[in-house]
């Protein structure tokens, strides 16, 4: 896995406010539509029924917003930053900016926000504002996710 | 689909502050975190490695928050309270109070808890408090979502 990984593993202590990770593309695939259909349940006809969307303004399926935010989450993953050292995520406040249509390729950026080492001596709190852009370089999903990061020196992850 | 539906649908005007609905439940099981895994692409270890989470405080595999939301979604659909009513979901702001394990069953509680009927004549924003609950009635995500709704009259969603 490591290998794939576009950045370093950063603990709390290596992160603070400005710094800038960015991780992409991956693109959204019909399947990928029609498989978080199936694990979500969310059926809802603009996600489902192509004969029902190709008839609205967007012209066909589109991609469900909760899948986009599992695309960035992915994404987030494959940056390597919060390898062995994110302990849990605490709250994601989302917004849904623009639709993501099949084909459309997502690259991810986190900004460092805020940091809060109150919450224990082995651990912080990192706020990120996170920008999910499609190929055009517009934002399909942005907002701030707060993250319990582990300490350098501290055990790793979850022991 | 609309025979599984557990609430008719409802329109922006059908909506006001403390109506509230409940779907439920949707067990999540280890099949639907690998899948997950596969899907948003986030390998955390906690989420994918069965002996890692074997060691941690939680003793075993946890689900990703983001395939919590995800079910979330699903169930909000089950409720049928959407259905032909919901033009877009504008934002979630999402705590994710408590880990979900596999076999853990999971309950939707919506409750409107703002409109705003500015947007256009045609539609409205509603803010629902959402709350999802396990099997012992603890919550494990709650948050507010804000979703863009048909109003009484207004052509079909989308259209």
């Amino acid at each position: 896995m490591a290998a794939t990984m576009d950045y370093p593993a950063h603990t709390f202590d290596e992160l603070e406010p400005g710094i800038c990770f960015k991780t992409g593309p991956r693109t959204i695939s019909r399947r990928d539509i029609d498989q978080f259909t199936e694990l979500s349940g969310d059926r809802t006809a603009l996600h489902s029924d192509e004969e029902y969307a190709r008839q609205t303004p967007l012209g066909g399926l589109v991609a469900h917003g909760a899948l986009n935010l599992a695309a960035a989450t992915g994404l987030a993953y494959r940056m390597g930053v919060f390898e062995g050292t994110v302990l849990a995520i605490r709250s994601m406040d989302i917004k849904y900016d623009r639709p993501v249509l099949p084909g459309d390729a997502l690259t991810l950026q986190l900004t460092v926000s805020e940091i809060d080492p109150r919450p224990r001596p082995d651990r912080g709190l990192v706020g990120f504002d996170a920008k999910l852009f499609n190929q055009r370089g517009k934002v399909v999903l942005s907002g701030l996710w707060t993250v319990l990061m582990r300490r350098a020196g501290a055990p790793p992850a979850g022991q």
